[in-house]
């Protein structure tokens, strides 16, 4: 349904809609919506789509919010609303066009400002499936660059510096995300090999978690996180109410994040497909949530809040990859999975002493490897190893060069508060401000 | 406009939106708008309506968080979350069948999982009445199903259990919801009796009203809430913010719930009546407010913001049974009446020892009566008569069989956590964790 | 593209949409999109934006709660719901017309309550430039006035009595806001001079500000905010992360505040205009946030989170004088000025001794004043003199017409708390109640 951006993942997903809803779709679509309308219905879904994905900026910065000690919230807010700031505007200078201009089957496109480019010969745009407003389709695709770097920002919560955060932000942002999303939603070298990603299971959300990882490791845990012998020093986040808003944010957003993605609304057929979406995408998180629940409750006779809502959000990436073509059980069962995955796996980085603040690491890196593998459970036209090759590819790239430039801001500018500032708080080194300044020390932990 | 879906309110919604704008819409209507736009019209209305009420789920859950003792707001966040989820589950498994499938003028549907079935000969549909994505009216019900249980959650607060409260929601989004649902809008009796319900006054915000009191009688009060010779003691809310983003959630989810339940926007006709209906339901919730704080003056010399907001809901509620006929300045009047029914009946709960932690006994159930018995008002194809009846029918349902289902969960698992453990609050025995770690004791009320 | 409403610069708007997008768009336009088509999408975006800044009134809500003590937040909270509630049955009775019933070139409207008025001869309405439900425009131009209250409120929290601040609220959403309303968007004499205002950051920002600016002056600064010798005295917010929701919710319903102030989307001219509106609006909010980050950094050496959202909001004032027709890369330079103003203004206000409690003057008002001044840079129609012009009416205005209003109000039933009161906080005196009962006081500060 699109021509630039997303090329195959979309053209896929348009045509297996139209063969899902069964006839000979495709004249009548055709005849049935005049291209003028085509065009309307189409940005329409870019900009509400649109407008629910940078509202999960909001949903990231409550998030980190709620699951930092209140001595960092204040910084952990601050990031979120500069990187979603930054990230639009190294989108526009070089992301864009470096993601979706010329890529045709290669490693990157074009390194250029990006500028709109409209035609009102909507019959000829809708002949070349870009009957759209390209401003819309270049914020649908920004807020999604957002949305991967606020991933890193979670699990490096606490320690890292603003402006070194940022830097690296700019990087990813500018870079490392627009030069692998050229691969597939670019149109090249991995779409061509038949992988099939259709809203960025590993794209974004395991893009951010690799990004992320990297900087773990090169940052180290928080002071005092890990103690001699393998003892784990539980560091409680400050408020449970912001992270559950957080992630119903997130939960209202991934509606645009996977409807949006269909790329179309000018047909029935894209319509349907969109609706198909929206009932998948919920039933994954809503099986993320129960399976968080169910485990958590068998492991530890409790329910740990967080693992629910990490259950949640896992569940979400874990359908990302393809909303599309489950049917509502399987949806509930992808999700399902991602949900175990983060009560499963949280610990399990603790004892490798990566200290995931936030529990991004599950839940977006984790389980959107598991969404991106599960894709072929039900889209025919694709096999697990062409999957496998595209988790390995990417993840190896992002990987490797985020470590790379973090570890050049390490060895620059550095990445870190000094360890005598840590127990006073970042927020004091940061913003020199607290986040509740009259809420008191409370009680030690 | 629809076929099986709210077949009677729908019908009779449409027609009289036409009659409002006067003239031979019927004939242009069909020939204006083309069969495949109005399917993309209808289903994009079912899913951007549809994104709201889902977002009502954070509403009820911030809301429930602020009105509840901190040393609950945990366990509050995690059954909203949970509920959610379940409700989804079971709508799927199901309600959804046992609400639509062949109701015909019965009492309950047919005992089937859904699943989509979607055609492309949208002229077909559209003389059917039933052009728009299987899938996006599936999600627009389904959210509606969680708005009730979210009430139920919020009136037992602070003393049940996590899996008791899931167990009833699931007998309740599964069973009892979708049956009073059959009566009206898949079909059933009720509608063809000529009972009038637009958007869920009694089928949404009563049903979970009922089965709310049924439960807390069952339940009984929180330990300390009433002493001897009449005693209240007050258990105030931990957090006013939160309280208020929950209420002006719901306000903004109000026009997805209201709005929606025209249930077509494919003619002008259709919207024109959803702008009618969220100017009415705009003006209602602020009839409520204010009418709120008035009396709120009168009777106390001071404005109970907790007042205010359930007065908020309640305008809303009261409006939801018949937000497209009213004029602008009845639709004030009848959210007026919902505001004073709050301020008057929250003190007569505690005279009567039931105790309903966040009001919503009187802002949905008793507003919802009064929303649903002031439809005549301005619907003339309706009668107080009839009205009544479909109230005491769906209340006399809902009560006995929920009793019924409460008294089951009592005495086989049990309802309440342990009294002993009431002190240390119920997220120490459901979580194991607090709300707000660093925030220390506060003081003690 | 509308008839009544913000008629000049609607035509202005579309007629450039058209242009920038270069080609015989007229002519295609209106045989591409049938008329009831075209009604149903010009109608859906006003709903669709107006519950975008419907929402608004919730991040103003939060962003206040969160910039005020927390003796204060309860007031703050009611202060907001009650103004929105006040403000939608205000413009209902009286604001409407007012603004936009027969201005005609004049001073304002004609006095009487808003009644809707719907034809269903979809292509004379087309004809006509009002293709749209008369309800969606009223909801839309409604939540308009609500925002411009909403900035008063700010700036005067802690100290003005509710009942005092309501009447004022009154009066403004009433008569002030419609009446300078009507000189341009009603199509009055403001209009026919030239100037432009495309979403109103002289209209309703500045509006807003100037009424505040009045207030603050009559009303004084909180007992013991400014000290002798030209000391201040910080009185830090409760609650950042309560700040900076707000602020992203504005972020987000900016959207609709300025794309839904295209008011109309049924072609496909005025869909891409929306688009680039969405580009714009984010890009100088991005660059306010960036710009007030950095000057921070220079000047302080740490990161005031405050004076970041502020700059975010700067930004989306800035540019909704004329979010259309600058390029992006001018957008983010707009912006970036808006958000240098809350940096260098917020201290200079203090100097004044003006007790702006949430920097909303700097930030609305300022911003609101260079946003408007910057219309010519990209908008050719326009010129300095002639944006200094409105500037200086509506300012001189709503100024001396608040002052007025202000004072008679002092004079009369008075309009702050006793200064004995002000220890213990507003919310004793207003509410009885406190916003976080078992939060406990704090330490002091």
């Amino acid at each position: 349904m699109t021509g630039i951006t997303r090329t195959v993942g979309l053209a896929t997903g348009a045509a297996l809609a139209g063969l899902a809803l069964a006839g000979p779709a495709a004249a009548q679509e055709a005849a049935g919506v005049a291209p003028e309308t085509q065009y309307i219905f189409n940005t329409l879904s870019f900009l509400v789509h649109g407008f629910l994905v940078m509202w999960m900026a909001a949903g990231f910065a409550m998030l980190e919010a709620g699951l930092v000690r209140k001595r960092s919230v204040g910084t952990q807010l601050l990031k979120n609303v500069a990187l979603y700031s930054l990230a639009g505007i190294m989108f526009y200078l070089v992301g864009y066009n470096l993601m979706y201009a010329g890529v045709d089957g290669g490693w990157f496109g074009s390194f250029a400002v990006w500028a709109p480019s409209d035609s009102t010969d909507y019959a000829a745009l809708v002949e070349d499936g870009s009957a759209y407003a390209s401003a819309s389709d270049w914020f649908f695709q920004m807020v999604f660059v957002a949305t991967a770097a606020s991933i890193v920002s979670g699990v490096l919560a606490e320690r890292i510096r603003v402006w070194p955060f940022l830097l690296f932000t700019a990087v990813l942002t500018g870079l490392f995300y627009p030069i692998t999303g050229a691969w597939q939603w670019g149109g090249g070298w991995l779409s061509e090999l038949g992988f099939s990603d259709f809203a960025g299971s590993t794209l974004v959300h395991s893009v951010g978690g690799w990004a992320a990882l990297a900087g773990a490791l090169l940052l180290g845990p928080r002071k005092g996180k890990y103690g001699p012998g393998g003892a784990v020093n539980p560091m409680l986040g400050s408020s449970l109410p912001l992270a559950t808003i957080g992630t119903l944010i997130l939960w209202l957003g991934w509606f645009g994040f996977n409807g949006g993605s269909q790329l179309a609304m000018g047909s029935g057929a894209d319509a349907a497909a969109i609706a198909t979406i929206y009932v998948n995408t919920n039933l994954a998180a809503a099986g993320g949530v129960l399976a968080a629940m169910i485990l958590c409750e068998i492991l530890y006779k409790k329910i740990d809040l967080t693992f629910v809502l990490n259950g949640a959000i896992a569940g979400l990436v874990s359908i990302t990859a393809e909303p599309l073509m489950p049917s509502p059980g399987l949806a509930v069962l992808i999700g399902a999975v991602g949900g175990a995955i983060v009560v499963l796996a949280v610990p399990l980085l603790d004892r490798l002493r990566i200290d995931d603040v936030v529990g991004a690491i599950p839940a977006h890196l984790l389980a959107g490897i598991w969404g991106t593998i599960a894709v072929p459970l039900s889209n025919g036209d694709t096999s697990f190893a062409t999957q496998a090759a595209g988790i390995l590819a990417i993840g190896a790239f992002t990987f490797l060069a985020s470590l790379l430039v973090w570890a050049a801001i390490k060895a620059t500018v550095g990445l870190r508060i000094a360890e005598e500032d840590e127990e006073a708080g970042i927020d004091q080194v940061e913003l020199g401000m607290e986040a509740y300044p009259e809420f008191g020390p409370g009680l030690a932990h």
